[in-house]
């Protein structure tokens, strides 16, 4: 396998872009990539998409033909695939990149995650998220995404003592540092109290436990280590990029404190990187609801199951503690831009290992980023080096 | 690159399917691909599922975690990626699994198909295949994709004489093979008669001109060259499996009697498997409208641009002729499961080049696939050699 660098990044704002179109809000990102990389479209040999649900909100399926569209890029005829996995779609399209420079088939490729939420309305949007669960066995009974993700919290809470204010605390850690994140969707701090007092949406889950969904769009150029070399003086190398699969449906699940799909990407990228979760200097994870990154907390091995809460009352993850997490503002504070989160994460390690992402900055060399698709069907895990 | 092989082949009917669910029928596929491959699913080291829309018929996304939750594949944990490219889906799930099996990254990967359509009303459906167009330019001011095709015929005619009895002919060749397929939706013979007295869907284009819009599911297993010899003797070789992208829109192409993603995608694949046009036995290609056929055969180099009609006069491509192209009577005869209809293709070509396609087989040890996203803003070209 070759080594694969990233060598430019690039997204748009996240939020409620309504007076921006899907495409603009695409390019946008890739401009800004290409740029940070100092290159030129016709140099990219492929492209990968992250898009979630482009049939139910723009009524346009093969966004990646519209993308190379729009972009120049099929000007050139390159291949430019859609990949969807939920959520986790973004991190998808950051494998196949990662896959198809890593394997010698190119030298440089381009991974895009974009989502555009706000056109529709939000009962149709709870609707369009819930089918990222298993709509027969599910959402056909009513079950919403909030719904699930309060069962794990719930049986989280019974099995291992877990708090609405351990819940609370990763919603105020991400809020602090989203307010100092120039591109984050919510950029104001929150307290406890805000949290304990914002109404449920699914109990225990109150509406500051949530992420919300967003418009967005972020990009990321990968390139083979020797053409990386062309391009930066900072390439940040992809050590290992690695994806699982889960039961959809929570039911069929030995354990719903668990996202074995996490447990299984995680190990096979601590084992193809030859590092373990002690040496990861800086997380980017899938806090779609605080009860999320508790339990990544543990299913990413940073502390064993059931102790996650302990991470989060201790500062361990803050942005001063020993394992910042999130310090972009992660979903919660960031924006959840569907098929783009997973990318978008892959933009700030880049910031952070590269130095420069300003009042967020951690000291970090080494990174690993978590994308989840819905309740944790697939995962995708993605560990980061500074060159 | 590693060799890769086809060794196992499998598809459900294709048609409305009222009395089974879309899991049922994908399931039907995968378990006889694998009983003809003779292995076991927990074998599967990936799988890549080709879907277009599964959002807006099933009101489902996360389909590969689907498939791999019910078929039981995910109790491995095995990553499991959804493709999408409109009706090129299958293509780009058959093409993501030959890249990951050639780069030596897995040894035995299952690439699956499906679409179920009927569920939903055929006005809903019109609407969905639309979105394989652009929906700004092209869908939002009327164009469905039959009346995209049309423009297309009617441009044929203009500048090269095709007429509405060539297109005929095409579909008269596809059901006199449907009607020796087993798995056909249509097993009757038609005449020109028929083809040129049934309505109108968009003009030139009639009834008998459009490939219907089906259920169906389809899969193969596809390994590597030394692990192949361990599961079959009649390991069909892929030799190329290449993608390219045009403008999505066709108001940007150059000339809209040509799908330039066609031509790059199969110059490609002629270069990477050392072989020419001349020298391919038998073609599945994407019959989705009659024209595409004819513009298939001028994009695909076997006769020069605006003579393809002379190919389907002259008899060249029926079964007993000297390029026999859909012998399985392709999407007209038998259906068109959208992102299903790629990996069909793929099963066709191997019982051709197995010997063992019944009273439909053709003399073939070499084969083409050729498989469309709308109106050609996607291609995939697979080139295919009995071991």
């Amino acid at each position: 396998m070759e080594r694969v660098a990233i060598i430019g990044v690039g997204q748009s704002e996240f939020g409620e872009l309504w007076e921006k179109g899907f495409r603009e809000i695409v390019l946008k990102a890739g401009i800004e990539a290409l740029e940070d990389a100092g290159l030129e479209g016709k140099e990219i040999e492929a492209m990968y998409v992250g898009n979630m649900s482009g049939g139910r909100y723009l009524a346009q399926e093969h966004i990646a033909a519209l993308i190379a569209d729009y972009s120049g890029l099929s000007q050139m005829g390159i291949p430019s695939t859609r990949v969807e996995g939920a959520d986790a779609s973004g991190g998808l399209a950051l494998r196949q990149a990662f896959l198809s420079v890593a394997s010698g088939l190119h030298d440089i490729v381009i991974a895009a995650g974009a989502e555009k939420v706000s056109d529709v309305g939000s009962e149709m949007t709870t609707d369009i998220i819930a089918s990222s669960a298993d709509r027969e066995w599910e959402g056909f009974v009513g079950a919403t995404i909030p719904a699930l993700y309060a069962l794990m919290a719930r049986m989280h809470f019974t099995k291992y003592g877990t708090t609405p204010e351990d819940l609370a605390l990763v919603s105020v850690k991400n809020h602090r540092n989203g307010a100092l994140n120039p591109k984050a969707q919510f950029r104001r701090e929150i307290t406890i109290e805000d949290v304990l007092r914002s109404p449920f949406v699914a109990e225990p889950l109150r509406l500051l436990d949530c992420a919300p969904l967003s418009d967005g769009a972020a990009a990321v150029i990968l390139a083979n280590e020797k053409v990386a070399k062309e391009y930066t003086d900072a390439p940040v190398y992809i050590k290992a990029c690695t994806q699982a699969s889960d039961y959809l449906a929570l039911q069929n699940r030995e354990d719903i404190t668990t996202m074995r799909a996490v447990k299984i990407a995680a190990e096979m990228a601590y084992k193809q990187s030859n590092l373990t979760p002690d040496s990861i200097d800086v997380v980017e994870l899938h806090d779609s609801f605080t009860i999320a990154e508790l339990i990544a907390y543990e299913d990413l091995g940073f502390v064993e199951k059931g102790r996650g809460a302990e991470l989060i009352r201790e500062g361990i993850t803050s942005l001063d503690g020993s394992l910042p997490t999130n310090p972009s503002g992660g979903l919660k504070a960031c924006g959840h831009a569907i098929g783009a989160t997973g990318i978008r994460q892959a933009v700030e390690i880049t910031y952070q290992l590269r130095g420069k992402a300003g009042k967020r900055q951690v000291d970090a060399e080494t990174g690993l980023s978590l994308n989840i698709g819905g309740t944790g069907a697939t995962a995708v895990v993605t560990i980061y080096e500074i060159g």
